[in-house]
């Protein structure tokens, strides 16, 4: 497993050393500073959809216009270093819903914007939104420039959307954690993160809910290989910071496709 | 942190003076005093609304005319000193709501007359509304007069919808929290009170639903900067006062506008 | 608080002397003794319906037509001494419903008859029923004949619908309540009961639903100070009794109206 | 209470001497022997509809034309001796549905067929099926053949649908009571059975879940005098036994009709 | 109870001799070991689809084709040793879903694609997916081959369908479970498998969700005799196994019929 999540008290190159140099533990509650001076933090929203059931009695051809109008959209909210979508298909894999929107932009009013342009769409004449979570990154934690930009720009993020699978589920961890010394939390995180680094093709994205929305993180795993990422939960649960997870679902198993390959999964 | 908690037993110059005049919890149940005069009251409700998407099948021209007449109704009711609503744009940080109306007055039946006419436009034959938050303050405890009316008139109170973003959630404690002493309950909330301080940008804003609404509190979070808020959450897990919280979800991140630029939010 | 729940073991006097006549405990489960003689028990239904946005899309003149419709089937059922309805509003104080009807009769066909009737009005067309109370009084408790009728008719019971609101919620208690000792029991409620007197303007009424609907009883608080029930609740938690409550709501805040009133409060 | 659950270490005159040859326990894990000879045990179903408010739009004689041909099918299936079908109305009892059908069968392939019989008539385009029980008996358990049939032929079994009243609730109970000996789960019983003796006008049914649907048990209780009821299940609260209940809800208040008059009173 | 649950620590030859080589537990989490080689295994679902009432009101053969459609799907994704798909009816077992898809094949973005084919059809236009289980096997764990290949291809393989029902539920053990010790944990397994073995008419199937679904298992039970799985599971309430169970619903009891039988029971 290889941790990119970004807390305060993580050195810049944490995604690129992940044994040494990541935090201590990937959902603890480090330690609030507000001493520190102030980084540029993201915001993140996974946006799950489900078309309703009346949609798929359109004509084809009204359908294709409601999934051109979207993807239109998904485009013209692409703005490299701003503001970055990534589209997901969940049909087959969950009942309730049908795609996911995973956006990565700076602020709350920007994404209010584009959500409401996405839902000012015909396509959202069919559109319910089962779920719907809002985070923030402790710092810039994902790479959102152009691909073709330097390397260097994007040190110590994550260019999100590399793999063919993403696991997605909100988090929340018990009361009685956060009143654990931070080294109890430490030791447990330590054999959680052994656990972690024994899949290294399973790379994890945290970010950060509380007072946001109702949970307290949102986990995000990337891999091209879901057994690893099984066998890795199910091991997960043998060790002791296991005990102190008080909801950790709906799970979301989501395959990576284009706006317009997402789209077309939708019937 | 600023405290604008008013509770019976705190001065009337709590909101100017939070270190000194604040309450000694401000989500503690005070105890009763029936023999004080009676104090003015303010009924506070929190609507939260969904268009179903049916509505975005509608012409644009019979939407904007939709929007116009919920407009309306929202401007009548808008009395400075006995009625006072504020709007809220929810499209992109919850699934299951769209907007919120925060509505301030002085009685049940006024409140219900008012949301009466709302269901009476025609945008309310496409709106439902998956939560509602009824609530009292302990006395009057929101400005709202006009703008420019005199300070000295709103003395110890707010003027709500000062900042970009509230939050909003209802709130449970635990029952044995109720059956703390009070020396108990004031010193845990005395580390909740430090934790506040610490960020300045946040005003909280506590509300009374015992008896009037499933939970026994809402509380309302406004800020310019969600990152605090996020921050300042993640930091009060690990006081001890939370670990009589019971409940404290859904939580509404929402974004301030005008009546019109929320209604054009729906798409 | 004034009580007036009568139980098996209370003298018919209860509703005028509360302080010595009540009850021991309101909520209490009485020892059943079925070596009794019968007496004439109630049924009580509390029924929160809930207009489709559909039914708002509908001309006036058609919306008229169902209000009068449904108010007639209401007034057909005002039989004194027989099968009463009283009818509130629920707009703007919920969001799951809109207005409710309690009715107190004394058979559960007749009941099952009435409904029928109000769900062959054409606006049942456009109702769901989101929550809905089924109960029985101990004995013969509400007062449902004639107001011009000798006051020595009803002694002992409850001319329901005297008051500006309404507040009713489901109550469970704990299955520990049940096996502690008659005087353990007693000892917690008269605390209990002590609050409530220092609140003499709201009155409680209270039903049992021990299987015949998902809670044990329902209480109904009316007064015409939504305040004095607010802090009656508060103060409530910290009695040591309720340690024993399971679960106390939904909890519905209804306005006192004319079914005319209430159907109009619609839209 | 009249006891006529049947376990299978039950002697067949169970039904007719409650005291002396009920079962150890009317909800208790009867240990499961193997070796014994199979009897032939019955399929229980209890599906709860609920008409969509659409429905009640429709044309009188349309609405009519549907009831006909509902009750048809269940005439149909009305098979002595091989599946019975009692019908009951919930209006006004419950908000989520409108009447139950509860069959008595020797198949699951047959419910199966026969439900799919009922769905493919005209009123199943506005039914949806908010509740469906499905269990089985530990043995024949109810009198299904022709009313005019000697009495020996239904030795030991039930004639279902007698009373006017069916009270009918999904039951589990915690899993610490499993691991309790059979002693002292006898002696639980003993006390419980004891309460259950005093209201010999209320007659119970137990039926098992296990690994069919979510329940452990389904309890239909029938009687004449709903008051005998709730004063039943007020008095068993007080039973140790009742500590061990895990969940006993929805409880569905139902007045037995026949198949004419239950639909009628859907409106 | 047959037991063919193949985790990676037993040996091929699980199926044909349970007694012996059956793993430790079926439900436990064995322990991971990455160094093993890859096995390849099967990904697993079980899509529980409802009809829209309305859909039951469209002309017969438009409903006929809609069925004939979605059957040609199935057809089409019938590949003998890539792709297998089973179906069952739930009507009249279960009130929330009309039948069950379960499929078997190699990887998440051919189950997706599948899936997103069978949305594509007409009665996609009137279906919804209440309950959706996604699982993997440990390794290949179905025989979807040809019928009539070499029974030597499927060695230690299940071939599944081959009862008339099927019982499906997802399944979670409760934390602690998780932190005994393996050999505490093979001592409570033991007992379980031993009330299994007395009922060889009922073969189970484990399949595992960690991280891909809200559930950690899915498991499925065949039999001809639902009285037998009754009675199996009911006596497993008295294995101390039991008492680590965190939640085993909700069941699903399935009917197992041709694609065209299961779709023409819909009605």
């Amino acid at each position: 497993m290889s941790e990119s999540t970004v807390a305060p008290v993580a050195p810049a190159s944490t995604a690129t050393t992940p044994a040494t140099g990541r935090p201590a533990s990937s959902y603890g509650a480090a330690p609030h500073d507000p001493s520190k001076p102030p980084v540029k933090r993201q915001i993140v929203c996974f946006s799950f959809y489900k078309v309703m059931p009346e949609w798929r009695r359109l004509p084809a051809e009204e359908r294709e216009a409601h999934k051109k109008a979207f993807a239109a959209v998904l485009a013209k909210w692409n703005k490299p270093g701003e503001f970055l979508s990534l589209t997901y298909s969940t049909t087959g894999t969950r009942g309730d819903v049908d795609m996911c929107v995973w956006s990565i932009g700076y602020g709350v009013d920007e994404l209010n914007e584009m959500r409401s342009e996405l839902m000012s769409t015909p396509l959202a004449g069919y559109l319910t939104t089962p779920h719907n979570f809002l985070a923030m990154t402790k710092r810039s934690q994902y790479q959102i420039d152009r691909p073709d930009e330097s390397e260097s720009e994007g040190r110590g993020a994550i260019r999100p959307g590399g793999q063919k699978y993403i696991f997605i589920y909100p988090f929340w961890k018990t009361r009685p954690w956060y009143l654990l010394s931070m080294e109890e939390r430490k030791r447990l995180m330590d054999e959680h993160i052994r656990v972690g680094l024994a899949y290294p093709r399973v790379k994890l994205n945290t970010t950060y809910s509380f007072g946001l929305d109702d949970q307290e993180f949102v986990v995000a795993f990337e891999t091209n290989f879901p057994e690893d990422f099984l066998d890795l939960v199910q091991q997960l649960r043998e060790t002791e910071a296991s005990l102190y997870t008080l909801k950790d679902f709906p799970i979301f198993s989501c395959v990576r496709l284009s706006p317009e390959e997402m789209l077309n999964r939708l019937g």
